[in-house]
């Protein structure tokens, strides 16, 4: 059994991971923090977790942690490079939902963040945990950036054209759309029922944080500049994101196959028949990511449609899948449930 | 391996025993029929079945139904009756999620569904599948009435009182609330998003189909006839039902005591503390009923809290429990998933 | 043209008042005042009211208010009872949408709203602002204390029954339902759309502010004491209660015919015909209350099912109702809009 | 007083017809007719219109429709171009809701709609009711198209850009986003609360009925062939479009300005300031089309972001603004609401 412990299981991707890892059969949770919530049973927050889950939060201890194999940080941006240096030290591998180590680029992940970077030295070290990218990197890992959610739905979807230059990279649109849970779980007018319900609207089009992880995801893929519009929306609901993505075909080739390669053993990966449209329904709950292809009208705008669950695949359920990889594990292990479907 | 079939699996009921199914390590899912859809493949009507289920809806056929060890009726009310006799004929187990078999009244039945039973000798011997009452019955059980929804909220939240005789059973209300899916997929304008989102309502409160059952339940607990006034309303969410019960205590007793003693042992209803308001989503695809007591200020009036999934508790995963039970595994085999929160 | 001020405009109560203000023509909006948004234009928080309204939000002002015709305080509970004292001296009319002046006694009402009166001399002065009622005391009051949205919804349904003592009063129930709106515009994790979608619940079952507004109301209409038991929920949706109320019928009547010659003349009650559920969409947007009743399966118990929009006939629209009617204008002025449906 | 009459007002354009004529003071409901509900009050179909219009359904009959001034067809597509010839012959003035005239090449509309046009030679007196482009025309029409809700949106959004012919006409992306209100109210699985809450997808991406109308807009305006990729999506909620359009920029021009010049008149479309994001609730419920600009991180992609209420704005609302002109009314009269928010 591996020994896991989360730090700052109280937000949505918390929670989301305390639903997978408590039904793992190789995980034993051993133990979670919260500063806020120190002294609270995880089940009085959670519900949906009693009987499944009786640890209780405890404030942030190094010392329990430095006894797990692994520590997940479900934590805002700026917490997890202040201990996983330690944690390291100690022995213990690190999983990273939050941004700390996405960024190769310090100085441009401190513009974006807006923090001066606890510990550069180990951005190198650090591996992009898309397991579709990088699946051997991530065996061998002992500090794991788990992506963002837009970044997951955005690259699985653009990978294939970006890796084989089949379009022009210079003028790429992802046109989001998010579930409001990508929002958390704060006290945030913007988030209430009644601002966002019965609404739909884009943010952040000046600038997401999201832009340059995107963009050194493809860049890595591609090995050049490439030019990216990102405009992500928020949808009234609570899981889901639905990536849009545009991209200018310049060589012939025949999509599906292309893509049906790409992906054909990705356990996570479904590519639908041409002409499909994936619903972001069909992945809810689920570690699925589906995608369909279209080119409308016989024009050269290639239109890819890709579909995750936020919390499973844009977060926890990719984290788990991680960590399976990271542990020998089967990949897929804790993380095949059917979505929920209605 | 059992070996399952199941007939008109195309309905909310019928995806979601297939969700549970497919994961079930016991069960090896044989057959599934549909007249409207045979010839297709389940997946392209539910792609979060992608991978997982690749059967193909079939003609209703009794051959290939015999050779199943237990066949689930996933099918509008009066279907299941046509087909049972031969099938219990056959040696097939039957489990009946529609209501041909629940009502031992038969002319009660044929009041409420408006048509005449078709096998009215087997109403003795059909077995209402709800495990908090009838366990020992359900494990010897050939032919199971699977119970609906409501009646699954409602009996669970007033049993331990009626049982007890602690309330005044002449004047029992249910004010209960389910989500859209209990009115099923068919084309159907009052079940339309437009219809029935940002809008609240009640619905068929002259009298409901699900007020003859759950009064049967009652009576049979408590052994005279009861008066009970039940107002289904409409909730514009998917999935859930909260029933609100009110009774009037005429026997001194701590009711908390006593319900936390009535499901001790019972691995799907959960008794909150008291005080707490559970939610519907705290069950959302899971098995379990969340229950929670009140009597505000002081008064003789007992408030009681009921949530179920009605697809899961109320419908597919209460059918799969029963499976369970009559064929001796462990209960909770495939039906222990967390429910998914947010 | 009445001159009208807005103290704490920045809420849902508060935009709803504007709304309807900025349209009806009578009023002049002559000053609206918010701490936290002063210096902000209204029309930047709420860009709905673009070119309709061209006010800013200022501190809130003695001097700019006493200009006033009259002053609505859209505030927290405990708000207007600080300022009102000095604007009815200085010849203002006050119309409070929240608490302070709408319980008689100030005992009562300390302890349910735990902060000690300012000024419980105008408690008795202070007119209950539910026209269906008090239309002829409330044509000369000069503060006005506006209804809970709750206690709208259950007085309007409950009053002819009481008011005939054809009800046992000592047993009623008001089984209650919200959207979430009436949780107000604050940031509050509980009113989250990832909190409050996809999910129901009841909530302050031992004890809610509008049940001793509700109980002063029918003891009021009876002229004793009732027992009421008041579970408020909380639904899905953004506007709207639904209120499902449960009372034993005493003595044989016509109820139908009651309750239509008890609203005949009102403007804003419509009793459907014996037998329909409204639906709270039928008054999205409009000051109707619209009212069902029903007798299930013959028994003693009375079923009425009442709805309102809980931010217009349960708050701003009732208090330009009361507005009007303290002005001498046409009741039905700047408040006659059809419902939004869907 | 304008006589008015409606054809087909079942559906959610209809009804939406009604709720604005009822209110609008120079006009006089006279006739509606629907074959299905023929002899039904139109306020048992929409309980929100009671008190408010006492119409019936009758059959469609030409004797009583040719008594009005202007008839309104709010019927399915194909439907209009049957009745309209012998309507204008009888000096009526018509307004098609649907799409029978809104394309000028019969070629192409017989190829998108699936059938013949039944009077072909009216098509070039139609006139297509989009005021900002067509106001002169509108006045003296006697044939009105009303235009689509996704060209509506989409159109206000671009036309300044290509009008001036500042971006590359010859690769434009409308990535739109609609309410399901869109889908109309007809006994269909895909608009069903359980089929389309909690989820999000893109649907007819390889071509949709608007793109043609889109493109014939766009193309008028720049007096050339364009490049137009369409990609409509389903929003889980009832009202409102959003469009976000792409567009590549090749001459230099401040755009902030272009917009507020060029729609500085326009009653009903507001140009927000530089960097705003328009929800579409802030037009729900009201005829204004509101509008953003974007030139993210300093590339040449323009984004335009464009909400409209699909019924309103992008229906019923600038049907009545179009009969507003055709009877020289005043614009704004009856369709100056404010929008409902939250």
């Amino acid at each position: 059994m591996i020994k896991a412990g989360i730090v700052g299981g109280t937000g949505y991707t918390g929670v989301e991971l305390l639903r997978l890892l408590c039904m793992h059969p190789q995980v034993e949770l051993s133990v979670i923090t919260s500063r806020g919530e120190a002294g609270k049973a995880v089940a009085d927050l959670y519900p949906n977790l009693r009987g499944k889950v009786d640890l209780v939060f405890t404030e942030p201890d190094l010392v329990s942690l430095s006894s797990c194999d692994v520590v997940f940080f479900a934590t805002p941006n700026g917490t997890a490079m202040q201990t996983t240096p330690a944690l390291l030290d100690a022995g213990v591998r690190v999983i990273d939902l939050a941004a700390d180590f996405r960024i190769k680029d310090v100085a441009e992940w401190e513009q974006w963040y807006g923090m001066t970077h606890a510990c550069p030295d180990l951005l190198d070290e650090a591996v992009y945990g898309l397991p579709e990218v990088n699946r051997e990197l991530i065996r061998n890992a002992r500090l794991l950036a788990n992506p963002g959610c837009y970044p997951t739905a955005v690259l699985l979807g653009f990978l294939p054209l970006i890796e084989t230059g089949l379009v022009d990279s210079d003028n790429l649109i992802a046109d989001c759309k998010s579930g409001v849970s990508g929002a958390g779980r704060s006290a945030n007018v913007g988030a209430l029922l009644c601002e966002t319900s019965e609404s739909f609207k884009a943010y952040a089009v000046p600038g997401h944080r999201h832009l340059p992880e995107i963009r050194q995801g493809l860049e890595t893929a591609v090995g050049m500049p490439v030019g990216l519009t990102f405009v992500p929306h928020l949808v009234p609901m609570i899981r889901g994101i639905h990536a849009t993505l545009y991209a200018n075909q310049v060589k012939p080739q025949d999509l599906q196959a292309l893509y049906q390669e790409r992906y054909a053993d990705e356990p996570f990966v479904d590519v639908l028949d041409s002409g499909s449209h994936p619903e972001t329904r069909s992945v809810k709950g689920s570690n699925y990511c589906r995608i369909a292809l279209h080119k409308p009208q016989g024009r050269d705008t290639i239109v890819i449609l890709s579909v995750i669950d936020n919390l499973v695949k844009g977060a926890a359920g990719q984290a788990v899948h991680n960590m399976n990889l990271m542990f020998g594990l089967d990949e897929t292990q804790g993380i095949d449930a059917v979505a929920l479907m209605p």
